[in-house]
């Protein structure tokens, strides 16, 4: 790979620099840097800030209508009617899963995030079909992202016999982490379920990732043997919770002792903020050290037809559920969706620090503060020092 | 005024149709027309979404800080700090109210906004200053939009001695609405709050906007005697509470007097629908024959350093803030921001229907819904018949 050198940007809204990529990672950041290598090919930074790609820690790019014509949402409240309810979607969608999903990671990438979690959904119906086509995506679009992929019981693990075996064959062909889906409200066997999600964690050397919707004290009661479970099989750093509302509907007297357990073994929290329901307490919980990062959850999909996919609306979706306006809480928001996301998904050469990866965002933005409230659409991204987007748009 | 053909568009989202305007209003909407006037000049619709133009109910553009260097946010939490802290802040300001105030109004402008109730400080440091710069916008800007005004007692009216000389003035001076603020929260004596602001509507035969921060049992209590003043000085359909975060603190049981109450006297309830605190139950409350509408409140000020002044995207925001994913329920928040901000301004001759004032919208957008959803930014905007913005930016 050939070197880059990306003069006058403003990392994170710092004094103006220069920054080096060499071989796909940064070489060099400081003052000055184009005297030195007065040769290498030059970006012209034109006083841009500077941000390390953002991250997507939570998305379901397998059961996007993305691309796809407006189609009205059609399911009930409950989660029950809105799994029943994407299964007809789905059924009746010709478009097949690696082209809408490829064209919502597209989407992301053009934006910006250079790292995505995505659930795939693992099921009787469907068997792994879903994981293969996303396999494929993360080598047909690692020029644009970094992909992670979970196996995902959607439609429940031990209620839907034939799925264990399935998720042990998506882990097989490569998928990076076991999924699991309310061990109470959804399984009906906490237990059983968790020692089935572990158990293949275990088997396969793998992280786990959980959809926890349940609420009140049978919410945090799962939280807590979620943190036992990792602590037994020694996983701690390599689990997420995802959503936890539980976390935001009780007492902090009630959480904080939660929040330390998760915390000392390394269990992190997914959020969307969502705006219209208990949010996982953000400060408290980063206070208490726990990882907290946020993400998009499904876009445009049969469960919602919200989304398009950017990080920095999602950190702006953050700042106002917890109404954060001061510069320091503009920079959490934006740690949700980059720092944090990255920790959470195990990018341990993230950053904007010499050795990171070059995985980089340009944006026309006076401070990180306006970057997040703004969200300008005309980015330059930079995946693995190359330029992959510039003005929004995907290039090559 | 020259007639105008707006040629294949579709109104909300319905079959495509074409759209006279003569005299600055809607002569005809129908398939067809462009048969019937020929030589009238042409706007190519290409199928894009019409919509009437939106209504912001709510803002405060006179303490905007936008178009000035980003500022970070500076006060403490409770609504006296933001009081004070705005005084600093607008005092450091040398940029003239004026000023900062045009360019936010033509940001809205250039986003399809053709109705604005802008309330404005009133107080004895700045007297009707504020006042007349807006006044001399509600001309200079008529080109692009309504611009209604609230004088407003952002630091008291009873607490403020020489705030209701100020407001009598402000009055006299055009201004069409009296403003008030928590009866009992800031001001501390309810009755002789409410007095002096319905004494002032009906003296000059004025319409009501009271903010209404306050929460709980308090705050519920004072919408109660808002109305009781309403029904008392005969002011149906021109009073408007603004905020009402009480309305949605309390069980249902509690509020639906109240709203029937709202809904038989013509108060109307404007919400932002914040993310982060209780905001009145819209879908109730318009099921109880309730106004509601929504507005962006203060926009990058010394309050926060949130909003861009799209009311598209206020109507996502109050689609998000009550997980209304059915397009059914999108069109309410959309109506939130165009038919029921218009019912709640007076604006009688507003909509897409003949006779209505020329006030239109175009968007690229498959469904009124995607509309909300996706929030083009490369917007059509005609404002009395003509065009005044395209591609998303001002013409002429």
């Amino acid at each position: 790979m050939t070197d880059l050198l990306i003069t006058d940007v403003r990392p994170l809204g710092g004094p103006a620099a220069d920054l080096l990529l060499r071989g796909g990672r940064i070489a060099a950041l400081g003052a000055g840097l184009a005297a030195e290598v007065p040769d290498a090919p030059r970006l012209e930074g034109r006083g841009r800030l500077l941000l390390p790609g953002l991250v997507e820690p939570h998305t379901h790019a397998d059961k996007t209508l993305w691309g796809l014509p407006w189609r009205p949402h059609g399911a009930g409240d409950t989660l029950e009617s809105l799994i029943q309810n994407e299964r007809r979607v789905l059924a009746a969608t010709a478009t097949p899963t690696i082209e809408r999903a490829a064209g919502l990671l597209r989407q992301m990438a053009r934006l910006g995030t250079t790292a995505v979690r995505c659930h795939v959904d693992v099921h009787p119906e469907a068997g792994v079909a879903s994981v293969e086509a996303l396999l494929r995506l993360k080598q047909d679009l690692a020029h644009l992202l970094d992909l992670q992929l979970v196996a995902f019981p959607q439609q429940g693990l031990l209620i839907r016999p034939g799925t264990y075996e399935l998720m042990d064959e998506a882990l097989r062909l490569g998928v990076e982490t076991v999924g699991g889906l309310d061990p109470c409200g959804i399984e009906q066997d906490p237990v059983r379920h968790l020692e089935a999600v572990f158990g293949l964690a275990v088997k396969h050397g793998r992280g786990v990732d959980i959809h926890l919707h349940d609420l009140g004290t049978q919410g945090l009661w799962q939280v807590g043997r979620i943190v036992d479970f990792t602590a037994r099989h020694g996983l701690e750093g390599r689990v997420m919770i995802s959503h936890a509302f539980c976390l935001g509907s009780a007492h902090w007297d009630q959480v904080a002792p939660l929040a330390e357990r998760l915390a000392r073994h390394g269990v992190a929290i997914m959020t969307t903020a969502p705006a219209d329901c208990p949010a996982p307490p953000v400060r408290q919980l980063r206070a208490a050290g726990v990882t907290v990062c946020s993400g998009n959850d499904g876009i445009r999909d049969a469960w919602s037809p919200f989304g398009n996919g950017d990080q920095l609306e999602r950190a702006l979706f953050v700042a106002l559920r917890f109404d954060w306006r001061r510069d320091e809480d503009l920079a959490v928001a934006f740690d949700c969706v980059s720092g944090q996301a990255a920790k959470a998904l195990g990018l341990d050469d993230y950053g904007l620090v010499p050795g990171a990866r070059g995985d980089l965002l340009l944006v026309a933005a006076e401070t990180l503060g306006a970057a997040v409230v703004e969200r300008p659409q005309a980015r330059t991204v930079i995946r693995a020092g190359r330029v992959v987007a510039d003005d929004g748009r995907l290039v090559g």
